[in-house]
């Protein structure tokens, strides 16, 4: 068994069975091992980005670790930005990087590079192989590294001459480690916070956001009258009727600010406390009151979801019934297009179980307000704020949960970023309908630029926030790219659209002119 | 005047004449002073690895540093890649990021990395503006250290409460440093050298491929019968009729060896010994023969022109006349698509003065050759190997030399990781054809697989290296970015298309089915 045969197997035993790739030469061997090895699923894409975001979308649904496959320093250097986005998530994930054999490294070839450099902002495991015989044990550290809590990137490097040598051993992978739970005291004196005070809130992250932690959660609401809010940077966000509410704190400072305006204990589990993503001249960038106490249930780190179970019983409320959120009408808008009447037929036609991957930026902050009551489903939103994520994190998403319809909501200036993941979308027949809002600009930047106290942009200035000069025109992306589309004129031809792709077999893009 | 002020205006003093640039809220102060100068032009690309890559083609045409301005850590990530080819090039680039407010950063709020960690692989001068009273130095030092021979990439990170603050003055700029000349003793040895040898070759790169240096060059060649090759991976090649030929380095190991198994004396001038870009199993990477004695005229920091200048004085050759190419016949292939008529019709159509931007990959490997006595042209070449920079090369290339007809060939694996670069083509009207080698696999891919030792990719593996399923189709993806586009089904329909678009107001594209 030579190095690459060693490192697939490891992964394979432990529980990985998806890799997101784009391979070079210098992964060769390791291409060959996974060609031995069909359990464990390759998915190719045409730009790293892709396979990153996808290795999020993919952790974040199926909470497991999916492995990518990336060509020496650049090929890692192109999936940086969505490993941002990723070590936001908190989500666990494997790259793979090929490296020039060990002694070819000091020729210093045009493709050599600092690899170890390249990977250490975004990497909290890093690690070049260094023997053959100990690649198998790299692999199982790796993947241990990635499975730390609250979920982590690793990356480990692999110089070819030690994935074509001989002798790799499969390595032993230790049970993952249990997320620990917090303190009794800290659990205590949360609740007696919450049992004094009036007006009290839980800020959720991590696994609190869905399933049983966010079911406990809706029992504290129920018991306490303690609100229940999420970051606006959230990694997944169950949704819809007969599931506790959750509110997310706006993006906008001050609709933050009189959001919280009256919260005067504030519980993070596993969040951290609510700030703006920039600060303005002038300005205080926390959301909370200066009255409000801020103290913390979890890290997260530690077993959130655990906590809020404990946090229940000392509050005698691990039995009350959760609060849930009411079916909502499902009237469907017609007539011109508005922002308002895309999230409402959004919310009327979203198929039960639907995973909706959102970043649709300004044009769609009132769809996940509007579909609280829909049909069940899970929402997943851009955690770094680093844009040309939410098209890849579909294609992981679609891979993760394939008996699950996937709506991807994408602004066009962000959908620009990574739209080679249409072309993936394609390959694999991923149920995803895309929706595309073309507004053209940078819309959020226009806003910034004013609220920044810079003034008005001058005619360079606001040149730089539009791009619908020329005018992109999705559909033509999108067929470009084996992807059928159309795009729409009407809030009845939306609906129509949207129907469309939650029955299609395979993907389909939805373009609407703003 | 304010940081951000200062900055530009400092820029401006250093000759900064042009801003590749995707910001971001934390740029915005930089955009309002950017609006405040027109005479430092800003060009919009709809992703960073476009500005970056658009930032090295003008720095390769036009001798002098553009700026990109980048927003925070994931905007610099993504423009890494063609920053790694840019290293590789050798050019001026000065990195503009921004950075959240100084007093904000210990926040940690979604978009805040370890922008200096991102950016230190690729950059040889490096800081994080501390203070708005040295931000104009700062600059002005960034400017100087792009300019450091041979040409570097220069990052200056810029907190946005050190732009918008009061305060900024213009930073003093150097007189840009001359590249020293060696040693008289290195000069003479080597002339010694090739007074000898019998089989002699130069090695040229940097300046010595162009202009004075290629000229020298062919003075040297003609009075000492020294062959002049270029490295493979070369910045800036002058080639055509009345140029001294000077033949490429091939890409494949023996053909290489091949090529220099007689050569006993090779000097390298600027340029680094020959090796193959990848270690096989149980292969030399070198292409010299043990018994070529490789001898360093100048390094890439030397003035290499400079030191052919006075090797051709010592030579007695500094008067000879220099080889040169003759002219080639001009006759139009038609029939059927093959690669060798596909080459021969732009050797017969180029325009004069063209710059050819090659990353045409496995499909092109005629074309250079086959161009050698065509009109007098400019070649430039992926230097880094990271694919995914021809797009954006042309970008920078036709922005530096509006006059010029830039002919950009890619390869359509290569064309995906930056196709974004069509609509700042089309935006900025840029005299770009654009030729999409449509095979529809990473040919190299197969090759090097077998190359490597692996064998016969399996079904699995093989799918890894054809991207023909979906089938892309590049004239709806150019059209989708505002950019006229043809497929072209005879070596008639493309010179037709060749001739349209060297005659064309704005950038087209030629698809070519192989």
């Amino acid at each position: 068994m030579n190095g690459a045969d060693s490192l697939v197997a490891t992964l394979i035993t432990g529980g990985v069975e998806v890799c997101f790739t784009n391979p070079g030469t210098s992964e060769m061997h390791l291409v060959a091992a996974l060609d031995q090895r069909p359990e464990l699923r390759s998915v190719l894409t045409l730009f790293e980005g892709v396979a990153t975001a996808a290795a999020d979308g993919y952790a974040r649904m199926s909470g497991k670790p999916a492995c990518t496959l990336l060509h020496l320093g650049p090929g890692l250097a192109n999936g940086l930005a969505n490993l941002h986005n990723a070590s936001r998530a908190n989500v666990p994930i494997i790259n793979i990087v090929g490296q020039h054999a060990t002694y070819h490294v000091p020729l210093d070839t045009p493709l050599t590079s600092d690899i170890e450099g390249i990977a250490r902002p975004y990497s909290k495991w890093l690690k070049t192989a260094s023997s053959v015989s100990l690649l198998g044990q790299d692999t199982a550290a790796a993947i241990e590294g990635c499975r730390t809590p609250p979920g982590r990137i690793a990356t480990l490097i692999v110089p070819t001459d030690i994935a074509w040598s001989s002798g790799g051993t499969v390595g032993q992978i230790a049970v993952p480690p249990k997320a620990p739970l917090p303190a009794t005291a800290t659990i205590e004196a949360v609740a007696g916070k919450l049992k004094k005070a009036r007006n009290s809130a839980l800020l959720l992250s991590g696994n609190t956001l869905y399933g049983e932690g966010l079911k406990t959660a809706g029992r504290i609401a129920a018991g306490t009258g303690a609100k229940l809010f999420a970051p606006y940077p959230f990694t997944r966000l169950q949704r819809g009727a007969g599931t506790p509410p959750v509110e997310r704190m706006p993006y906008v400072l001050e609709q933050a600010v009189d959001l919280l305006k009256d919260i005067r204990v504030l519980v993070l589990v596993g969040a951290a406390p609510p700030i703006a993503y920039f600060a303005s001249p002038n300005k205080n960038s926390a959301f909370t009151s200066p009255e409000c106490e801020i103290c913390t249930l979890a890290k997260p780190e530690e077993d959130c979801a655990g906590a809020l179970e404990a946090l229940a019983a000392v509050l005698g409320v691990g039995h009350t019934p959760p609060c849930t959120e009411p079916p909502q009408g499902t009237s469907i808008p017609t007539g011109a297009i508005t922002l308002s009447g895309i999230a409402a037929a959004i919310a009327a036609l979203l198929p039960e179980n639907a995973i909706v991957v959102d970043e649709s930026m300004t044009s769609g902050r009132g769809i996940l307000p509007g579909a609280r009551g829909s049909a069940p489903h899970d929402f997943l939103a851009n955690t770094g704020g680093s844009i040309g994520i939410a098209l890849p994190l579909a294609v992981g998403a679609a891979v993760a949960c394939p008996n699950r319809r996937v709506l991807c909501l994408s602004a066009d200036g962000s959908g620009m970023y990574t739209l080679q993941a249409l072309w993936t979308m394609a390959r694999e027949a991923l149920n995803v309908t895309n929706v595309i809002f073309a507004n053209g600009s940078y819309a959020v930047l226009k806003r910034e630029f004013s609220y920044l106290g810079v003034g008005d942009p001058g005619p360079r200035a606001r040149d730089l926030m539009e791009i619908n000069r020329p005018q992109l025109d999705w559909v033509s992306l999108a067929r470009g790219m084996g992807v059928p589309a159309r795009r729409i004129t009407s809030l009845d031809e939306y609906a129509q659209g949207l129907r469309e792709g939650f029955a299609a077999s395979g993907p389909t893009v939805i373009e609407i002119p703003l």
